[in-house]
This record gives C-alpha cells, sequence and structure tokens, in this order.
C-alpha cells in the first residue's frame, strides 16, 4: 500500500535491462561498435519518454531521477537568470505543497538572493490558477508547481496554469513524479516548458529519470563535464537504466486504460470502506485526486502508531512522504490545508499499484476498524465530547 | 580493449543486484519492513564502498557516478566559499589533464568569479609536488589532482600532495574513478578529503558512484531535497546500483593482486610488441601507469582512421576519452605533455580488463603493423625523410 513511495520493477522491464548490463554494455559516447550499439537503444528509449508526455526526443534530457530532473529544471533556468536577483517583484513562483525536491531548491535560490512567490491551497489542495496570474510579476522568469500532489494526491489545473504562463512569457515547470502514468499529460497542449520524472515509481529502476526541457530552453548545468545531454547533463549514460525507463514509459502508456480503470475500483472501494471509521476523513480532493492515492485523516490517532501496527500486520502505508519519514515535522502539505500539527499526525497515505488486488483492499479494510479502535482506547485524546469536528 | 571507457557488469554483481529490483525493492527511506531491508543492504554496501579506500562508512555519499561525484566535490566546497571568490590568490588549484568531469566545473566556477591556478605536467604527464606547494596561497581551499589520468594512464604522485595540502589545511579532492581497484589507495594514509569514484569503470552497474567526504567536511548540495545522505545529496536511493558498486568494491578488493599482475603482464606484452612498429612511442609515463593502459602514438597516422580500421577488426579502442570522443578537438592532455595536435591526433588508447586474455592481446598485435602500414602508405606524411624524431 505504498506504491507511492516506490514500485517493484516491471518483470518486462527487468528482462528489457539485462542484455545492457553484460553484453550491450558499451559507453554509448564511445564511436566503435559497442557504444553505437547502446547509443542507438538509447535513442529509442528516449521516443519512449518523450511520446508518453507528446513531447519530441530531442526535448529529453536523462537524469539519475525525480530529485535531480527538479534541482536541474529550477537551478538550471535560475543560474541563467542571476542577473535579475537585483529587480524586483517575486522572480520564481512555486506553491506551498510542492515536493521537497522543488521548495528545497527554490529555498536555496532565495539564500543566493532570488525573490519568491509561494502559492497557497485550498482545504483540498488545489492551487487556483487566478493567483498564479496575479503573483506574476515583469521580473517572474519561472513557474513551479506540481501536477499532482505525492502526499494527498490531489491534481492541479495544470492546463489553465500553462495557458497564463504561456501568455505571460514565463517559463513553466511540472514535477510530474507521481502524475506520469495516471495522469493524462500533453507537454504541447499543457504549454508546460519544463516537467520532471522518475522511472522508480513507475515500475521502472531507481536511479533514472528524466527532465523534458523545451526547445529552444537551455539550462545552466548541475554537472559540467563531457558535454553529454546537449551540454546540459554531462555524465555517462546510465544505459540499462534508461532501457527501463523507456520501456517503463511504453508500458504505461499501452497500459494506461486499464490501470487507471483497475486503481480508481481498487481506490474508491478502499475510500468508501475506511470512511466508515467514526470520525475518519479524507484529506485531499475529493475528485481530482491520483487514481492510486487514499490518504486518511483519524481523530485522536498518532499516525506513526498506526503506520507500526499496520506494517505487523504486513501492510506497508506511510506517513508523509518516504522521502521525509525519518523527519518527526508535520507534513508541510496538510498544515497548507488547514489542518493542526496534531490533525497533520494522525493521518496517512495509502498508494496503490499495477499489482494490487481487491483482496489486498479488503484485507486492509478489516484491519483497519480494530487497529484504529485499540489505539484510541490508548489515546488520552479520544474523548468523544471534546471531538466537535 | 577500451576499458577505461567503461567495463560489463561482472555476472556475480548481476545476480547480487537482481532481488532489489522485485523483492527488496522498497524505498531505503521508507519506515516499514520493505524499507528497512533495502537500507540495511545499502549499509553494507557503503561498508565495501568505504573498505577499499580505508574510509569509514558514514564517510561516503553515493551518486549517480563520477561525474556526478566530481562535480559535487568541487561546487560543493566551492560554494561553501562564495565570499573567498573577492580575495586574491588562487583559491582552487587544479592540473592541465584532468578529466572534463573536473576541468569544466572549475571552469565554471572561473567564470562565477574564482580565481584559478592550473598545474602544468612533464612530457610523461608528471605533476611536481613542489610546484603544487608553490602555487597554494593562503586564500587556496581546494586542490583538485586525479590519482591517475584517464588517457594516458599516468599515476600522479598523490600521497606527496596530500601530505602538502594536509600541512597548508587545504582540501584535496582526487578523482579517482579509473585509479580504483588498479591502485592501492588509503585515504587515512594519503590525506585526501574528498575522492571520487564510479561503478561502471570496476565492473559495476552504470548511473552509480561514491564521493568520500572526510568527517566532519560539509558541502553545499547540488540536490536539494528530501535531505538523504546526511543532507548534501538528496534523492531517493538507488538500491540494486549500491549494492552493484558495494559488490565491486568487494570483489576488487579481494581480486586487487591478481587482478594487477595479470594485467601488467598482458599491458606489458602489448607495449612490447606494439612499439615494434616502425616511428611508433608510448604516451604517458614508462612505469609509473595504470595497470590496464597502453596509450601510443604513430608518427603519420591519423587516429580517427586507425580507430575506425581496428573496429573493423573487431578492436575496440578509444582516441581521447569516451567522454570526449565525439569531438574533433585534439586533446588537451596529450597537448599538455607537449605534442603537437598532428601528434595528438596520431594517438590511441588501449585499456584492457579483467577478462581480456593473452590470445586477445597478440590478436591486436598482429593486426596493428599491417593497418598501421597501410594507412602510411595513404598518407601524405608518410615520408621517412622528414621524420626526425
Amino acid at each position: 500500500m505504498d506504491y507511492g513511495a516506490t514500485t517493484p520493477v516491471d518483470p518486462n522491464i527487468i528482462t528489457a535491462m539485462r542484455p545492457f548490463f553484460e553484453k550491450t554494455f558499451g559507453n554509448p559516447s564511445s564511436i566503435h561498435s559497442y557504444g553505437i550499439d547502446a547509443s542507438e537503444m538509447i535513442s529509442e528509449s528516449r521516443q519512449h519518454v518523450a511520446s508518453i508526455i507528446g513531447a519530441h526526443e530531442d526535448e529529453i534530457i536523462f537524469s539519475s531521477g525525480g530529485t535531480e530532473s527538479d534541482n536541474l529544471a529550477i537551478k538550471g533556468i535560475a543560474y541563467k537568470h542571476l542577473d535579475k536577483r537585483k529587480t524586483k517583484g517575486p522572480h520564481i513562483l512555486t506553491s506551498v505543497i510542492e515536493h521537497p525536491a522543488v521548495l528545497e531548491p527554490i529555498r536555496y535560490l532565495e539564500k543566493l538572493g532570488f525573490s519568491i512567490a509561494y502559492i497557497p491551497v485550498d482545504s483540498t489542495g488545489l492551487i487556483d490558477p487566478k493567483q498564479v496570474e496575479e503573483t506574476i510579476s515583469e521580473n517572474t522568469f519561472l513557474v513551479s508547481i506540481m501536477t499532482a500532489n505525492n502526499e494527498i494526491g490531489t491534481i492541479e489545473p495544470i492546463r489553465d496554469i500553462g495557458r497564463i504562463t504561456k501568455r505571460h512569457g514565463v517559463l513553466f515547470h511540472t514535477d510530474a513524479v507521481q502524475a506520469i502514468g495516471k495522469v493524462p499529460l500533453d507537454v504541447k497542449k499543457d504549454s508546460i516548458d519544463l516537467l520532471s520524472l522518475s522511472s522508480h515509481k513507475m515500475y521502472g529502476p531507481k536511479g533514472v529519470g528524466a527532465l523534458y526541457v523545451k526547445e529552444p530552453v537551455r539550462l545552466e548545468p548541475l554537472f559540467h563535464g563531457g558535454g553529454h545531454e546537449k551540454g546540459m547533463r554531462s555524465g555517462t549514460l546510465n544505459t540499462p537504466g534508461i532501457i527501463g525507463l523507456g520501456k517503463a514509459c511504453k508500458l504505461a502508456r499501452n497500459r494506461f486504460e486499464k490501470d487507471t480503470k483497475h486503481l480508481e475500483k481498487l481506490r474508491d472501494t478502499l475510500i468508501k470502506n475506511v470512511l466508515q471509521i467514526e470520525e475518519s476523513y479524507l484529506n485531499g480532493h475529493p475528485t481530482k485526486r491520483l487514481v492510486n492515492n487514499a490518504h486518511f485523516r483519524f481523530a485522536a490517532i498518532e499516525g506513526e502508531s498506526l503506520h507500526m501496527m499496520l506494517d505487523r500486520e504486513g501492510i506497508a502505508a506511510a506517513t508523509g512522504s518516504a522521502c521525509s519519514s525519518k523527519k518527526l515535522k508535520p507534513s508541510h502539505v496538510l498544515l497548507a490545508l488547514g489542518l493542526t500539527p496534531e490533525e497533520s499526525h494522525g493521518s496517512i497515505r495509502f498508494s496503490i499499484g499495477r499489482t494490487s488486488t481487491i483482496e489486498d483492499i479488503e484485507y486492509v479494510s478489516e484491519k483497519m476498524m480494530p487497529i484504529v479502535e485499540s489505539l484510541r482506547k490508548m489515546s488520552p485524546l479520544w474523548n468523544k465530547e471534546e471531538i466537535t469536528r
């Protein structure tokens, strides 16, 4: 129940990667046969990645994952605008619920002198495009808003935001790490200039991702070196990883209807079942949410304890995102929805996947009720009279 | 004959990685059983990587490869010293023969206002430690000198340089990407503060590497985000890749004597055979060179043509490094030795590996003579009288 943190690699993808470890192992930059064979297969992967978002293969830069793609997009643009730091008005717009891989590089840029505007969200996690438009100043050069939130699963009005940034001549980056394969995306129709994606969230291997960079946008690289990837990302290409990502995109594209239908059905069953628990709530948007995400809040419950009890029953869930789950701070996303720190701590994320079954959902649903009850028995906060929500 | 560009992955390493794609696939940051299982195995890999260079496991940061490690080391330190840009004297010392993954980030820092000193080499590619010492100024905070050169294979006097940087309180980074497993290294005895290594040059998978960062040195991250790797490198850890790198380090350590003995014998046979060709020369140092490197220069020969003829015979060699082999510029390393652009273009690198055999060496030796002769027959430069070297 934690496919949002990572997915197992699809067996077909493992098979597709295999020859590139041992047989077609040449350095794709080498100009002998070994290198050329690898290079040709990378080109095919680039097409698969481009296809899933409606881009051209020349617009795909391979990276080591979502965090690198986000950092490269944001700093890569900002470093080209170092002079603008002296100007007034927000240079970069982002939302308060972005993933740390977007928020942290932006906070770093803020320390370097860039002015940042953080767009708030409503109680379901939605961003208002009008507010984006009103916040853009003449010195704004970048808007970074995620396609769908990794914790609560809310899907943002990307197309509306893209229309606005395009009209104002501002670059638009979207972190689509959680959305790829679950939300239909088309960088041209959605007016997206930069899009981050990661392989290990879509049944591909860890350690590889991609950044779509619309032609003719150019980035200052994070890795200077041999000049790979049009000079924007140096370093020997990770052939097996890239083959895996390509295959993952191809599979996700072919299976889109089947996957989303399956996930939606399971998700809705899970939500229906869990909400039968007294004083339980769904965090995020009721309909504009990822097909695989169900995020709950329980009055008078400590999420960490719930998480632990579930783990004992063989159920892997998440409190916060995996990326920050070792920290004890309340989720910045849940606080942004207007929840109190206590309410945030009483939340848990279930995220299902391609191999989840209706039996899994029934098992989790059955286990939840007694676990929540037993935790509440021990909770000093569980006093029916005081809870008035 | 191009193991210096990349190596196939050892079958034992593929087997070791396999379960981490499908079975132990949890996000190592997750606090449920799936995550903890992955996290424990990563810790074991960290120990293997630390062991091969005499470091402590807490001093190993996993990266996506050599280029990232070099960029992280150099920019990570420089960005902590942004204020120093205003001071006089060289802030960073490096050599003229570094890999582009070191030279290019340093050139970028030069554009940002840092003052750089480029230490020259002698005709064999050796750096004089005395010259390093004389060039250090009171504002120098980093020296970056490679352990062994990737093109000509010259091994630098790392320990002497480390002694000097330690005495002057300057941090010492070494790019050991080509040296690991071939040159004995001990970060404590060699007084190294930062060391880059890459998995795919030592029979591990592509897309993973490591940076040794001596405690308590801290770097400004290139990837800001979830705070992984002590906050110095955010991003979901590439479990299978890291397992592969760990296993590669363990294997390389266990096989060190066997590997170096084998490689040295093959390399020396190749050098002896090839130098029987008229007007052929060995580039680099006669003895202080990587056990797997043989780099030759032939009068009146175009390296690209030689390379192509060899490829037709099933022999993969390299002109320049793979990282820049698609460019037609003469190698900066060969020019630094004092060779003319023509001499540089008449050079070729053979780099052998663990699975190379004496039959391979004999095959290459046999093919070389007629190929060089046939190319010279077509060369307008091949006029015995004019060549007086």
